[in-house]
Parts: structure tokens; C-alpha cells; sequence
């Protein structure tokens, strides 16, 4: 189990890679003294994180000064299987952000916000579609959590077993895990327009 | 979007096929009036879920009454493509239950959970490998908290446009998301041990 370091000295490009290939991230805050935590969407933009959606909306009652929050990303890459039981486990990469979500007021921001949104789906999204009006940005609850107390911890490789059953006459080994894209699914009302190279051939790797 | 009903009255099929399919899931909880969100293994036995490992520990040191948590588990099942950005969106099934985490101190109900751990990973692996010895047993943190207060949501199908921008010349659709299970990596020291086939044909569904 690796950790990487927290605050401030973190590894960038290892925090950005695992927020960038995840699709949903958990959001905690606290309501009434107790923890809720929702699944929403998000993007990353340099060194600040954007959410939206409903799980902004739960948070916002008392949001004038912002909300502690604890954002949490999780990648599963691999089933783990030990000679023993105690020693199964599972191969992911995941990412924990604490700090004060805020709401982003400006437009022009908001906006930059919604781009990533759409481009953090499919990458160059953007570009082909209906940009937002002004009033779908206004009615569109945006927070960002700048990426300053952050810590990821990654899991991979065999399984450790103790040295006494590798010996046993038990398989083990990582069953690897990917998400996987399949035939796109057309809208009933395309009238013919022809899925794009983005969508029939896509993938998450961006490099 | 769907919202199965809260409570007591809600569909427990769907919320133990979501369950029983995802393999980690986003546990929260307050610490220092702060909200803590971790990722971690589980597993359902009937109408408790069980976890354990890192996250346990960490919740760990008030946990005479039990502890007040959110678990929130996702599936994404596919992005949605919309004509307009503001009508992107993803297709997912998730399950929030609210509840007071305790500690499992019988050892027989620790064992059980344990089996259920395995075999949340890997449905029968438990009948393959090297039950847990007592001290492991003493070793693992096993918390449980009932399915009672708990509710699901599911989005599925196509996008949703405005009327107005079904005309646009904009492609519009789902691309379908599937976790799949990739050729099993052997472990270094298995001195010619095959894989079996539940690893060799790897597959989350059960029925």
C-alpha cells in the first residue's frame, strides 16, 4: 500500500491522473451533525476541483460561508486473491480531498466550470455542442474545493500471503479489472446523424 | 431519475443487486465535527452490511455507542450525451444507507462476515483458500450496520434535450460503461497451480 505525501508536496500528476479518469467522485459533508455522503460528477481545472448537481443543492443551506467537505475518488483496478483469506484485498487507486467547498458566483467561471464538466465526460464535448444560456447557468449550483490537503493511496501488484501457504495448493493471483466502452447507443430522434470518432471508438486515456 | 422509496418500504432487490455488485463502497463519517469519507471493501449478509480494514480503524477510537455513518456505493453505467452541455449526464445506481456503525465482537458473526468479504470479491472462493486462524480473526476490525434506512436512485436511458435542440445537428446518445474482468495475472510463487475457471471466467453476475 502505497501513500503518497499530503498537503502541499503531493505527487500532481499521480493526484490529476486519478481524478481525470474517474466518472463520479463521493462527497461528505455534515447536516445536522451527521455524515451524508452523495455521488456526484466533477472536473478539475488546474488546482481546483468543481461539483455540481444535486449534491450541491442538499449542502446549500448553509453554504454563505462555505462547508467543510471531504471529496473522495476511488478507482478499482484489480481483484486480489490470496491463499488465505485474510489476504484478499482489491488493486485501486483513490484520491481524498479535505476542505471548504465554495459556491462560484462569477459567470465566466461558471461557465469554465461547465466546459470541464462536459469535456471531463467526453474529451472535445464541448466543442460540438449547445453551449449553455444564460439562464441554465444561473440555474446551475457550482462549487469548487481548491486541491491543497490531499492524499492518494494506491494499491497494486500480487497478493502478500504469509509465508507458510505458499506452499497450499491454491490459485493466486489479481484478476484485473477495466471499464470498458461498448457499441454506443443512439438517441430514438437523431434523425441520421452518425455517432462520432470520440464516441464509437472511446476511451479514457487522453495522452 | 428514480427515487425508490426510503425506509423500511423500499425495493430490496434492487438495492441488494447494487450492493452485491460493486466491489468497494464510500463510507462517511465525522471526526472533529469534520466529515471523513473513505473507500473500503464490504460485503452484505441478508439485511446487515459489513466492513472492514483501514477505514474501521480510523473510525474507530469513539466507538463504544457506535458511529453515525453514510455508506454510499455507485455504479456508472454509462455517459449521456445530450445535444446541449447543460443536459449532459451519466447513468448510474447508487445506494445511500444512513446508520449507526457497530462493532461485531462474536467471533462466530465475525467469522461469517469474513466468509462474506471473500465471497463478495469472489463469488465460492471461500471453499478454495485457507480459513482465517483465530488471531486474524482478533486482528480484523469488522464493523456492521442494518439495511433500514437506506434508499436508492437510478438514472437509465437517453438523454433528455430541450424540444428545440432535438433539431440540432448534434449527436446525442449513451455510450454504455461496463466493468470487465481482463486475463488473470498469475502469482509469482504458484509453482504450476491453474487458475479455476470462477477466475479464468470471471463475472459479477451471479445468477
Amino acid at each position: 500500500m502505497k501513500r503518497l505525501p499530503k498537503r502541499g508536496q503531493y505527487d500532481h500528476e499521480a493526484v490529476h491522473q486519478i481524478l481525470d479518469e474517474a466518472f463520479v467522485c463521493h462527497v461528505g459533508f455534515v447536516a445536522d451533525g451527521k455524515p451524508v455522503v452523495i455521488p456526484t460528477a466533477f472536473a478539475r481545472i488546474g488546482q481546483e476541483l468543481y461539483i455540481h448537481g444535486s449534491a450541491a443543492s442538499r449542502m446549500l443551506r448553509s453554504l454563505d460561508e462555505g462547508i467543510d467537505v471531504c471529496l473522495t475518488v476511488t478507482l478499482v483496478d484489480g481483484l486480489v486473491l490470496a491463499r488465505s483469506a485474510f489476504h484478499h484485498s482489491i488493486n485501486y487507486r483513490s484520491v481524498v480531498i479535505f476542505g471548504i467547498a465554495r459556491l462560484v458566483e462569477d459567470p465566466a467561471e461558471k461557465l469554465n466550470a461547465l466546459h470541464a464538466f462536459t469535456d471531463h465526460i467526453v474529451h472535445d464535448r464541448w466543442q460540438d455542442v449547445r453551449p449553455p444560456t444564460d439562464s441554465e447557468l444561473r440555474a446551475t449550483t457550482v462549487l469548487k474545493i481548491p486541491l491543497e490537503e490531499v492524499s492518494a493511496k494506491v494499491r497494486t501488484g500480487p497478493p502478500l500471503d504469509d509465508e507458510e501457504d505458499y506452499a497450499l495448493s491454491v490459485w493466486a493471483g489479481v484478476v484485473p479489472l477495466t471499464v470498458t466502452a461498448g457499441v454506443p447507443i443512439d438517441d430514438e430522434r437523431l434523425n441520421g446523424i452518425e455517432a462520432p470518432d470520440y464516441v464509437r471508438h472511446y476511451t479514457r486515456n487522453r495522452s
